[in-house]
């Protein structure tokens, strides 16, 4: 099983140079808590909406600044065509819960720790067989409008 | 087993009028990625990092604004002595990945998504047995200091 | 939550005195891969599909000896009104695969450790939000006949 | 990942006909819950503790008789190259708890569910990092001499 298969989110990306001001514009109106920074298509870094709110308020950054200064950088990555098994390897190493997907030295998606849990569920409702389904017949609650601000 | 034994945070909290700069301050301090907003000791609301961002950035607020317009508010919470199993049902029906854990109408800490896994990766390896041991034998890598920023 | 709550199997059992061939019949006819002994109502021993294979054919055993010598005897259990919490650690150190649910000294059940693992799966469903039930819409293959066969 | 790294029990196999008795021997003395059955080296049908137990108990076979009208086959089987992700959709299609592993025709070893639970385990705890190994800093208690009698 390849990282391609896991790796559920589109990756959000905005040019270096992007004002915080639009960062931020990008992670709400995507539903988002990260952002890719790229320089003509290669990746220079990664932003969380934390990254954002630690800037804008603590740091007391202007809204006007550019990202490339709040930005994450080096970026711990994934290739594309990785066996997921190597992806949490390096979630286990890196401490991080994300990481950009890179294809010839793009990046194609973002790979996140919830899209590995869901993996794990997969996998262990494999091992259940038929039980697992009907344990999970009783519906879930409203489908709530809180999950798209969940965070990516 | 009850909710008290599964929280590991204790909940930062600040009273309701606080500036949105003092609450980022909180969260970068305690290394917390949510705030309590208490009023005379009661629960008012809660505030991610992610609100605050998009609060400061996208909507544009000054950093000397009170915290009330931001936070949301009511919050869904669980009670201390509750039975853990009564939490899990909670976060399904209300998707949010954090409760704050009352006690006599008072905030006495948070109950974290994280914190629930952690729960339930105990109880698989309960089940595993010993075997589970031997398997995590090998070193966890070096422990990151990005595990103190994770998302709280 | 109570073990009563997550117990699936009602106990089958047989008094102190049967014959292997009987026991190895209710096994056969009620899917199960345990049976409860039971003298007068109180519990004495708990016997496995294995014991009986390693009693008739490696031991050489007759048929028509009684389970007494054959069965584990004492057996760890659990009360019907203990929290679930306990039985996990029960399993943890006990070492087994299924403990016999006692009440007011007589077994009402028996939990296995494949109950527990509906458990957790159940706990990560809920962790997981409307996603977990997204995932699993694919169907489980065809409702194996095996499933009956599977050891209790 | 491949399903060679996850197989933890090298397989036990007997030829076919071998006498009920001396494959109850086979199982008590490599404390395994089922044995393989080969003919020329070539995978035939695969036996579990419980099919003995019935077929002796139940059925009434003498212990002299040949294992062939005891064994199931055809057997669901994976290859030691394929990746583990094909073993779990085996596993969840097959309603079997245990899988012999080929590698060109013959068979390597037997992957069971437990095998994959351990695998299930692992990843959960890349993805919980450090303080999934400070959770199971408690022993596990005391090293059962069940373990090795545990269904294979």
């Amino acid at each position: 099983m390849k990282v391609s298969e896991a790796m559920s989110h589109p990756a959000v990306s905005v040019p270096t140079g992007t004002p915080l001001r639009q960062v931020a514009r990008e992670m709400a109106e995507y539903g988002v808590g990260s952002v890719i920074v790229t320089e003509g298509g290669a990746l220079r870094g990664i932003v969380t909406d934390r990254d954002l709110a630690l800037a804008a308020l603590d740091s007391g950054l202007d809204a006007s600044e550019a990202i490339d200064s709040v930005m994450a950088s080096p970026v711990i990555t994934v290739n594309v065509a990785d066996d997921i098994h190597a992806a949490y390897r390096t979630f286990r190493t890196a401490g991080v819960r994300r990481l950009p997907v890179l294809e010839d030295h793009r990046v194609v998606g973002v790979l996140t720790v919830d899209d590995m849990l869901i993996d794990v569920f997969q996998r262990l409702a494999d091992l259940l067989g038929p039980v697992a389904w009907s344990v999970l017949e009783e519906p879930p609650g409203p489908p709530s409008a809180d999950t798209r601000s969940r965070k990516a």
